[in-house]
């Protein structure tokens, strides 16, 4: 496996260097909302040290990024009166991982609405509108 | 949410009602291989004591299945010599949940090798010799 890159998108919007739409955070951990969303309110949860996927974080990183999944998870239950929630998490390329920063995808689900196809840019406007939804239903 | 059903298909694999092919289990939590394989070696983590999904398990329960989690994707990288895992969790129908207790998806992923549609019943014999290299790379 290759060693951590400080320069991935998610270690640049850790330190601020690249604009992210967040919903939650804490010491240990950030959720933030996914720009290309699979889903309505698809959301992303990682944590703020750096380890690049499931395959080299230590217990502590992955019990505070599950612990604030969970969180998540409960929270675009409430904000979308969501069906169900998918949990996906990609290690290594071959595992369909894109960013080599830790993280998990959380994906509200309605009945009867699949997945949308990876890669396309969501509306600004609209996942602005749904994080705020989430940060409502942290609240 | 509805409530747990104790007659759900994995309750019954922990109470040995129904047969299955076990990789690793401990106190908590008890791993074993999926009976329609979406790849070479897709196991499921579940714990033993009874919840739903992420939705209601306890922070116990979670952090005891996360942590095989990893576990298991460690091994089997080393089992499969696995170029990448995908990991799936799926909560309530319209989340993709079939089976009604906490469980994640562990899937070994190779280079240019997609995953298998679901639903597709696999074959025992190499599902069990999956297994036995699953369980020689714990050892």
């Amino acid at each position: 496996m290759a060693a951590y890159d400080h320069e991935n998108i998610f270690a640049k919007i850790l330190r601020g260097e690249i604009p992210s739409t967040r919903v939650y955070e804490d010491d240990e951990t950030l959720a933030f909302m996914d720009i290309m969303p699979r889903s309505d309110g698809h959301l992303l949860v990682i944590p703020k040290t750096p380890c690049r996927n499931l395959l080299d974080a230590t217990p502590e990183q992955l019990a505070a990024v599950t612990a604030t999944v969970q969180k998540l998870a409960k929270a675009v239950v409430k904000a979308f009166n969501a069906d169900g929630v998918t949990v996906q998490q990609f290690n290594e390329a071959a595992g369909g991982q894109e960013v080599f920063h830790l993280h998990f995808h959380i994906l509200p689900r309605q009945e009867g609405v699949a997945i949308r196809p990876p890669g396309k840019m969501g509306d600004f406007d609209l996942i602005a509108k749904h994080a705020d939804k989430i940060k409502a239903a942290l609240a």
